[in-house]
């Protein structure tokens, strides 16, 4: 941490700022200039609320931060790149990942020929949800466990993994006894209960970014995970909240190339609920393998307009086997032999 | 809701929309145009998740819901303001309420003299968190029910009712033992089993607006709690996300009339995390029992300088009284008999 | 548009916002119903301000507008995509488009290597600014005509088009003496009388989205000048402002595929500004490309660590030309004969 | 400024970083520390764009500047606060200033009506527009010269002086003839020729701050203007672009402290154009005053509901009144000898 001094900060106030900063246990390291007097504060800074304090010191104009406040989820903790493993799907592997399915899971029909449609594609994982978020608490509220074992049959006859969202620390043993990903969904990215919950658990965690989360932040919340000993995490860009409405959110496909270089877990994309319509989504999706995502989380449905919740970003299936075609086509100029990322 | 068609839409594709809407269960209202065919949706379309799949069909432009999706926290649903009391406090009465403490609680000690500095300044009611919610896993976490029976103590001493986080559907049991209020914190507002859960509280609840959560947004979450029985629901502004990183969070202070015109539940402000710093707490106090607020939530600390929590946002002792004087003052101008909101 | 009434709105007030809308020259259709009464206004609403004042009637909830505000610039105007020729170039056609040069142009040497840079790499166009919006005014200002003359020997030597940015009124007829673009930046994007100048001029015009503007805006900006009497508008993403500071600003690239839909104007990406930082120039760039952007704005520089302006996001040569091969690449993947956009 | 160099930083990349830094004239103070080597660079920062290169370097993790990047604006450039004299009217000094009138000059017959209903009030300014910026090349454009001789018989008759926009660095000059204040509007914030022209204007410049503009920038724009010379600026707040669009923007009444503390120029709010609706005004300039604003602008009419532009956030006079009448009680409590502010 540095600390800055005012412009006419004292020499006893300065005296005092680096007396106050050795008595709780930091080396100090001044710089004095015409213009400020900066304090380099020497030892880790990381998890120390008390520094901050510092703030309070007479004479201070403010401090700032060196360090970033994760540890195991970045680059410096690890070397290469985490790759998660589920069955036989490599996720942050040298192959681009689909995973496919309904928004929510309305019936054994509806998530069976959805099951069918994902596979018949090409994905390599399916989705559906059981336990759902929903913002009114007048919609649908989700078949829960039975949602899950209906996720089960899908996986039983397919054999794809499958992933589905955990919303309450009481659900997490249920949703792991039948999902090979535990999801957890955008406003639940901060539910630290949540998180330390499933950093206790031993499947993998697909954790996505909130609407109104930083890529510092959302690394924190993996840091969480991490920190309890599930190592697993799977990060997911699915859209940030700003002043433009032409799309549901605004899709940060910048946060990919940035988390590639900040930290070593695989990251994906969620094309679906950014666009809320369908019509965007396929551009979109070529958007995010072309800036380096890993894999993608795609909704299907076979008949959206009478889907029970979010038809409208739903693909058609034959809108989905095309867009699986074209990221094959894209696999082979982003990760072929030949591939501009080799 | 109404479906605007658009400009090229055919007579057969006007007449497949009309079709689909009354089979599932509305009547029509098309109004014909040479710039665009519109058609009115006569019913309750709050709910309804799947009248947004006419976005769906053939020549649908866009669609544009005409109700506010909650009902039970919406001025329509009741006449005047709802009043929650709290032992002989009346919050979003004609009292202007102040909520002091500090962040954390941290030991007897620190909390008792909080409690009573909260006290002496006039405060009507202590708060204080025990359980924490930090973005950091290597934070302090707050001293869970150990916390709680220090702020039952403070309780005790001072005879004030005390407000306190709960984070977790777990936790709802005990926190409610010994809470007057329990708090949802800005990175719950979307914990939807969270709410829930306390929404089936006999306490009241004061539930803080998410950093990026709009008003609608807050409204729908006040809504679930409302809906599942319990109409004790305190809201409180501390601040939204934007661009403007002077301060922590932008304080929407403009939120309060908005809210006021929309809901007949209390309003409160939370300047210090919104502000982040000491020095504009007292600034945006004002603003808020300006704009209308129905109270404040304010940290105060006996030596904010060592605070294990957020300090720099913490008002000293004597900034606090002073900051309670102007209350006083402004509470003349705002409410009292000759008041501006008289 | 459409207007709400409240939902205690009385018959006479409804009565007398018919009235009134029929008074200032518009057709009304009601609509009744329980849960409230909407007037759709029949006419043409762009451009009559008057009609929102609507708002101020008695029992009037709000005012919904249907039509979106821009005529020119919409695709109900134009069948077909606009395509601007510059020399042999053309915008919005087959081929992508790489304009690419220095930030600033700062000396001879320096523009003539840059123009011979991007010339060997296989841009299209040269990019070069003369005079520079500078947020400091202790900044470099630009070498002004000076600049423009280097310019055009940069046109001159290497055969390539030139685009140059245009900061005010009276500087528009000496900068299309040497430009064969003129760009508005996107500081300027609502300088309304800047507009309309480069609306009367003969030269195509570069538009770059605002940091705050949102798609409509950007169009209507498109429109002032489209309304002038200038067709050859060219519209450039470059970036929003979000609450994300990772990257200098948010790339929109949602806003590619939206424009897309919206708009027959040739839509141009500049992941340079948008990064901030050369690193992340290569990744955005590849995403520009799959979301079905028409062109790149890059910044090249031969010694970028030695730039007066903007170095850190100039490419070196190297990077630079192994960007173009990559685009090329690219290229074959989403415009060839094969390409997913066929 | 401040080099942080990546943890794994050779020595020679240190080394190398230092001598990059001493050949462009700075000085260093470097401080070795396990975590990061951090390298403090000793000389004045400002306006330096080329120290900013240092990101280029290898080894180098990031840039952190220290000082703030405008002098003449600041705190530190000047003892007390600016006043600004205009007439008998002091801006900034000790009493709370109104300039109040129509959005746009329509008429002789609706100027005067305003001015006079502003003149009874007790407004100190009239305030009205000629030179209009409109969104949609559809709507009014201003009466221009015309509404300039009606603003001035509007001073005339009332003897207020008169404040109002300029556009294009070509009107300034006859703007000047006419008006008091010049009006930078929220749109030209960043047109950095126009700054520099109504820089070396003789008037005092009201400088609006834009939606996208951060203080920090906003005090540049201000500095441009000083650093020509003419340092009587005035400081308007009026409304941030945020995800919320309960009003048409966010009023950011927290920038009213953050202003006092970072600057001597006097700062005035909008809360018209950030509302955009009339029923929000009145609860927003409470706040205004509160927050320690040194004066308000508001729009009034004589009849809103027939005004040509904007008329939905115009005050009627009665509310007009009322709202006047609200300012001098909240005077008296934040001004006068009592008030909090003394």
């Amino acid at each position: 941490m540095v600390i800055v001094m005012k412009k006419n900060a004292t020499e006893s106030q300065i005296d005092h700022v680096i007396k106050w900063v050795e008595s709780i246990g930091y080396g100090v390291h001044p710089s004095y200039s015409v213009e400020r007097t900066i304090i380099g504060v020497v030892g880790n800074d990381r998890g120390k609320a008390q520094l901050k304090n510092a703030g309070y010191l007479p004479g201070v104009e403010r401090i700032m931060p060196i360090l970033k406040p994760y540890k195991l989820a970045s680059r410096e903790a690890k070397e290469g790149n985490t790759i998660v493993r589920v069955g036989d799907v490599e996720i942050g592997g040298s192959e681009f990942i689909v995973m496919a399915g309904p928004c929510s899971i309305e019936s054994e029909e509806q998530l069976m020929e959805s099951a069918y449609i994902a596979k018949k594609g090409g994905a390599h994982i399916l989705r559906g949800v059981a336990f759902k978020p929903r913002t009114s608490p007048y919609c649908l509220q989700g078949l829960e466990e039975e949602g899950l074992k209906l996720l089960g049959k899908g996986r039983e006859k397919t054999g794809m993994p499958v992933v589905t969202e955990v919303m309450n620390t009481t659900d997490v043993d249920v949703v792991e006894e039948y999902a090979d990903i535990l999801q957890i969904g955008a406003r639940n990215i901060q539910n630290f209960a949540l998180l330390k919950k499933v950093g206790h658990a031993r499947k993998p965690v697909l954790l996505k970014r909130g609407m109104m989360t930083t890529i510092e932040e959302l690394l924190m919340s993996a840091e969480y995970i991490l920190s309890c000993g599930n190592n697993k995490v799977i990060l997911c860009e699915r859209g940030i909240r700003t002043f433009e409405t032409a799309m549901r959110n605004t899709l940060d496909l910048g946060a990919v190339p940035v988390l590639k270089e900040l930290t070593h877990l695989p990251i994906t994309v969620d094309p679906s609920h950014a666009a809320g319509h369908w019509k965007y989504v396929i551009p979109l999706a070529r958007g995010a393998v072309a800036v380096g995502a890993d894999g993608l989380l795609i909704e299907v449905h076979p008949e959206p307009e009478k889907a029970l919740c979010d038809g409208l970003q739903s693909l058609k299936p034959e809108k989905f086997y095309q867009l699986m075609e074209e990221m094959r086509a894209f696999g082979t100029t982003m990760r072929g032999e030949t591939g501009v990322l080799q």
